[in-house]
């Protein structure tokens, strides 16, 4: 049975998109309410499959330009293969398809959440937690069959299906990355476009419809209310969704890579039961065994009364949530003890090899547990209603509109401490339990439960457009206030998702960036080296810019929106007294243009800049060690700041959101209970205007941003990398080699000899050599400058005489192997000690 | 003539500080105006002082504690020595002094000025600029007094005056660290302490006076009003100064460290006419000479018609900056030429041994110099009037606060691109002209203007007091509109004052950061090593916090404000009417006590987090060089975090500042002339609202911040750094070297044999040894996992039979050294090739 569990995630991910199937004609057989709530449901459907058609068009130009480049680098660097575009092209799709899917289902499931609120808020629950469910193993699903069968068809591809060395399988993962790269480009794109979409249809719905016409939200006279709830759609769940999946397949991708050298550092092959690759399988049977997992915490969701409030509600969620967190950390157990061998080797930098037995891996994997949850509390305690860090903001409200935002602005940057610390202690236990392998565990243990964590974000945005759709279509006040208690939970759900969602990217990038150094075979990224401190600079500086270019696009995007919906305002006849229609579709179109339009340029710099600190020094004729150093420095700057900036800008915007939400049921400001209307509560709804991109648009993106700057980081690196220059040595091995005598006469070595020579052995007496040759090399390595001497003696026996000769070579290591492949004749291959 | 060279500094500093006082006794000379106008700044001067008082009190205690711990360090670390205490607490008087100097002038000068606006606006400019001169050469002339002298004094201690070795130097220069560190500590809380005085103050007179009760800014009216002018000099004066103090020292400093490692490369002596420091007293020349080059640059400062507009007035000051640059490059060039020895060699990272020669070294400093001035102009690009940044903010306030603060927040996002382009490009080529040295030097270059700058800065928040001074005594209003022109370009040179002040700040912290790697020992800073990596992290988030405590603080200070400015205007009778007399004094003690209260928190994070990376591990029984390495990582994580953080919110404050000015002269959006009282015009105020403690509480904070860190980690160096060690096995040569012979004799042996086995060599035959023992170890290193393997192989020739026999030790490389220490009875001591 254990030979099979290569197939295990992909049958698993098969059962989720059944559950999944039967779950979504479950949803679609709800009743779809009347016809007024059906023709706004269509118009929001239609919408946002006009948005995803756009963007689809534009996006596969995008993967028609990469697969190009990538097919060029796979016929000019031998370690990567072509199939790396097929990868590509098909993570791609998935991660499409994903979005897809998941938009679909939500946009269907709104109205048939309207529908159910008419009867109970039980069945609203019900039906709206069932479309976050398809979404959520949907994407799941998606994300584990693919990368599965890719990793099956590759491992069957380059090395048969069985164990052959530790680097074919590099080439199998490094080919398998493509499919992260594609995914997490997708993703990119839809992170940011639908976030400027989002907001920028939001912004200009409120500023025109609640403050100048002061009509309410959602109301149908405003021209931008249906952009603004197909926003909700392509923000909020299919950005989210592609977000998600690229986590999911990243994380595990990285973990894939470190247990390949997992096997590299306990002598480069192990016996198991799983045909020596537990290590690699480890982390696919997690996310398999997560799919069940999530399938089971979400049949928990669950409420049974009517009379049921938030807390109700969200302690349903709670349970689900936590159900599948314990059942994870029980099924990590079972399947660390069972895949694991019992002991391994893992080297740890300045400690040499150490043993580590396989709970220490277990217990990495529930340090990702711990600080999963820890995020989501940390980031639920800064921006959750009635909390102090919140109180404090709508205190500051009272003195207007500039105090508001110092507080917000202040509460977000707070919210950085706790969080990193908790990070920061993530990185150290998880690596001390189990090196960059646990790191890579404790971030796929996370990850496990990504189905679920979908489900609940997804009810979210949702309930929103149930209740849009309530509002629009002019239903009874009971129904928008059973949607409202489903709304105000998602809006908290919302906000710990996003929590999630960057410890998921925190940890994911570290497990890429340990994976990337082990690619390029770099000693480790020094930042003591100027070149590689200016990096992490600019590294550091990415974030900072292009969560500004984000807040700018939603800004512009958001102008022209508000002058259309003026416009229309102004000379669409009766518009005000719901005689004239408002031309939607004029305001879905702007916000589908501007979003595809403004997303590009942040794009091209995520992609761009790795790409010009890799190529630019190349072409200087850089040595290519110092360029895979420069670029970890990058890579580790855009991580840091990208995390700081991602805490800070989401929980000020959740934290700012949430101040405002307060005077929904009054506050005590300075003794006296203050509500809607107010001047307080005019100076919060400004620091949710300046929260709105925060949150919704250039924070989450930092996720997309970090780990597919990690990804680029890794699809170069065999490029970069040292372990080319092995596999090219290898593949010349069947060139003739030979030594020259005293005489100057050539002999050409027997394959066995060769061998000897290529492990760095003596070639002993006795050996079937006419002369017997002994070569004995020495690398010594001066750590202050890096220098490395090689002493290379050769001992001859020529016609019965014996000869030695010595000679040294000094220079960087590089220049050392270069001149120490010939010499006086004889192919010298070093092979380094682990 | 070149051998005194050392006292050369110490002779231009009081050149500087003769020229100073010249300059103060003809300001003091000058018409104090008449009754109203001296009361005025009476209560100025006095505010000033007391709060100046109060914190000395406060920074005394600190001062003692710190002390009490310095000498608690020195007396357990032999290489921390006593005399660092003194160093130390010599440091802070300086810092203090000159804080304490700059301000008295400043409040002195503002009613001159205001008098002298009353004649002509040339007289204003000269007496306004003549404060400021006095302001700055007071600092950079104590700087570099009391700098240089306490060099020479330990250089004589120490080294009895003369050259010995590299060794002792490093021992020179860590005890002049605790000079640096009196210095910048002093720096943090004037910074922080004076940043939330000021904008406390400005927060409650604005709130009160302008919004509530409609009085202008300045009016004699408002109780807080005095208050307010005082933040002036604390924060933008007595901070300024302390800060550029401190960085003034710990560029200088940082230099000499590098040059003597400089040196050390060249093997450890150099022949020069310097008594062989020329390196080290160069930084000290560039320092001295810059200061009498800033005499010459505020000399051109002048302006002759009484109609000129700021343009004018810009164009003086920058003539006078442009000349004192171009001045610092030449004497830049001369000075190398003559002090630096033709070509030195410096050790690259990978690179080894570098022959560099000293015109590398100029172009080095000219760097510095070009990016001094070209981050000077990024700052006023996107802060300036009139720049399409700016009136992009204008536009955007016509939708409201909110957009405002979005356009606000990313414009100074977005100016991190150049500015980080800018200091990366500076980093690379300085390193790569000369490598550290280059860097330090490329800093201390730009600080050599240091004087002129602080004399162009300082005259902004004089001419700001004395358009206080001319509203309050009820001038005429040709004397506001006078001090309004010199206003309006001091909030210019304030903008470009920060630039400046976080560009010297940021390549201080390099340098600086370049001493701590060299004086530890470590062989870098690998942030693949886990732990160090989650350092960077923490190190990341600290400035963010910082940032967060110091706007709460200028929050919850201005609350009180608002308070007490309330009661006044309700208790205290006909103070509308101009009969009853406000209570100045009350806002000022509000100021002073909260400024003091809440400067503490983040001052105690600033100093205590790196004692507690240092400290903790090391009770843990951590290795002392991967604490070195991690406290690393935390100080890199704090300096690109910082410097993004500081052009963030400088850039982003200037910005909204500016926007909120344009206003005045009347703006246009969408076509309409737009102009104070607008819709627009209240957005933008709320805009600058959420600016000033950006750009003047938690901006200008961070380079304190950054040098501090650095700092602290610069005089923990010895305690976790490995060149004790060196010390005490050289203090330990005198002990008994022996081996056992097969017999368990022991022989002692000879201090020739003992050499012979501390080179690593092999003790030959024919030593006078009763037997003949030949030791060989070869020392590799793997690097993948960093384990070392010592092969020993020891030949004896026992009563005339040869033995031998071969020992293998692996293991980390501190153990394997420690293995070595006896083996077989024979001490083998490993020198290490350099």
């Amino acid at each position: 049975m254990e030979s099979m569990m290569i197939y295990a995630p992909i049958v698993m991910a098969i059962v989720g998109l059944l559950f999944m199937a039967v779950k979504r004609s479950w949803v679609l057989k709800q009743n779809p309410g009347d016809g007024k709530m059906k023709e706004i449901s269509d118009h929001i459907y239609e919408g946002a499959l006009a948005f995803l058609n756009a963007e689809y068009r534009l996006l596969a130009v995008f993967v028609v330009i990469v697969s190009v480049a990538l097919a060029v680098v796979s016929f000019v660097v031998p370690t990567t293969h072509i199939l790396i575009v097929v990868a590509f092209i098909f993570g791609a799709i998935f991660s499409a398809l994903a979005g897809n899917m998941g938009m679909k289902i939500a946009t269907k499931t709104n109205v048939r959440t309207t529908q159910a609120a008419r009867t109970s808020l039980p069945n609203a629950l019900k039906v709206s937690f069932g479309g976050g469910t398809v979404m959520g193993l949907g994407v799941a699903g998606l994300a584990v069959l693919g990368l599965t069968s890719f990793f099956i068809f590759f491992f069957h591809y380059f090395m048969g299906g069985v164990w052959t060395n530790t680097m074919d399988m590099t080439i199998v993962l490094e080919t398998l990355a493509g499919f992260s790269l594609g995914a997490e480009s997708i993703a990119l794109f839809a992170r940011v476009g639908g976030g400027i979409y989002t907001k920028a249809a939001d912004v200009g719905a409120d500023l025109v419809g609640k403050v100048e016409a002061g009509i309410p939200e959602d109301d149908p006279r405003n021209p931008a209310t249906i952009a603004d709830n197909v926003g909700d759609n392509v923000g909020d769940v299919a950005g989210m969704g592609a977000d998600l999946f690229g986590s999911y397949v990243a994380t595990v991708l990285a973990a894939m890579v470190l247990g390949n050298y997992v096997i590299k550092d306990m002598g480069g092959a192990i016996t198991d039961a799983f045909g020596g690759i537990g290590p690699i399988l480890l982390p696919m049977a997690i996310a398999g065994v997560g799919i069940i997992i999530s399938m089971i915490g979400t049949m928990l969701v669950k409420i049974k009364s009517n009379d049921a409030k938030e807390a109700q509600v969200m302690g349903a969620l709670n349970i689900g949530n936590w159900v599948s967190i314990v059942l994870v950390a029980i099924s990590c157990f079972v399947l660390v003890k069972w895949m694991l061998p019992e002991t391994m080797n893992m080297s740890f930098f300045g400690e040499g090899l150490q043993e580590i037995s396989s709970m220490r891996v277990f217990y990495a994997t529930l340090v990702g547990l711990v600080v999963g949850a820890g995020i989501s509390s940390v980031t639920e305690y800064y921006t959750g209603l009635g909390k102090s860090p919140i109180l404090k903001i709508v205190q500051q409200s009272s003195t207007g509109a500039g105090t508001n935002i110092i507080a917000g602005l202040a509460t977000g940057m707070i919210s950085t401490f706790p969080s990193v610390l908790l990070f920061a202690g993530a990185i150290w236990a998880s690596y001390a339990f189990a090196g960059f392998y646990g790191v890579a565990l404790a971030a796929s243990a996370m990850m496990a439960t990504t189905a679920m964590q979908l489900a609940i974000d997804a009810f979210g945005p949702i309930s929103d457009n149930a209740g849009g759709i309530a509002e629009m279509s002019e239903q009874e006040p009971i129904v928008r206030e059973r949607t409202d208690i489903l709304d105000s939970v998602g809006n908290t759900t919302a906000a710990t998702g996003k929590g999630f969602a960057i410890a998921s990217a925190a940890l994911t990038s570290l497990a890429l960036f340990a994976a990337y150094v082990t690619f390029t075979g770099i000693d480790g990224i020094n930042i003591f080296k100027a070149p590689v401190l200016a990096m992490l600079f600019v590294g550091g500086m990415i974030p900072v810019v292009f969560s500004a270019l984000a807040m700018n696009a939603v800004g512009k995007a958001a102008m022209q929106m508000v002058n259309e919906v003026r416009r229309q305002f102004r000379e669409i006849p009766g518009i005000m007294e719901g005689t004239g229609k408002p031309e939607y579709d004029k305001c879905v179109a702007i916000s589908t243009k501007a979003s595809l339009r403004e997303m590009l340029l942040p794009g091209i710099m995520t992609i761009g800049f790795p790409l010009v600190i890799a190529f630019v020094p190349m072409i200087f004729g850089m040595n290519n060690m110092a360029i895979a150093e420069m670029l970890g420095g990058y890579m580790a700057g855009v991580t840091v700041s990208g995390v700081l900036w991602a805490i800070f800008q989401n929980n000020a915007g959740g934290a700012w959101d949430n101040a405002k939400k307060s005077f929904e049921a009054g506050v005590l400001i300075n003794g006296e209970m203050t509500y809607k209307g107010s001047d307080a509560h005019k100076a919060a709804v400004t620091g949710d205007t300046v929260g709105d991109p925060f949150k919704d648009t250039s924070g989450p993106s930092m996720n997309i941003l970090i780990k597919l700057t990690c990804l680029i980081g890794l699809v170069i690196a065999p490029i970069l990398g040292n372990h080319d220059s092995d596999v090219m040595a290898a593949e010349s091995s069947s060139e003739e080699v030979y030594f020259i005598d005293a005489d100057g006469n050539k002999t050409i070595l027997t394959e066995k000899q060769i061998q000897y020579i290529e492990t760095g052995s003596t070639i002993k007496e006795g050996e079937d050599l006419n002369n017997k040759t002994e070569t004995m090399v020495e690398m010594l390595k001066n750590d202050k400058n890096d220098q490395v001497t090689a002493n290379v003696t050769i001992t001859r026996t020529v016609d019965g005489l014996e000869t030695t000769e010595t000679k040294t070579f000094t220079g960087s290591e590089e220049e050392v192997r270069a001149q120490l492949k010939d010499v006086d004749g004889v192919k010298i291959k070093i092979k380094d000690k682990e």
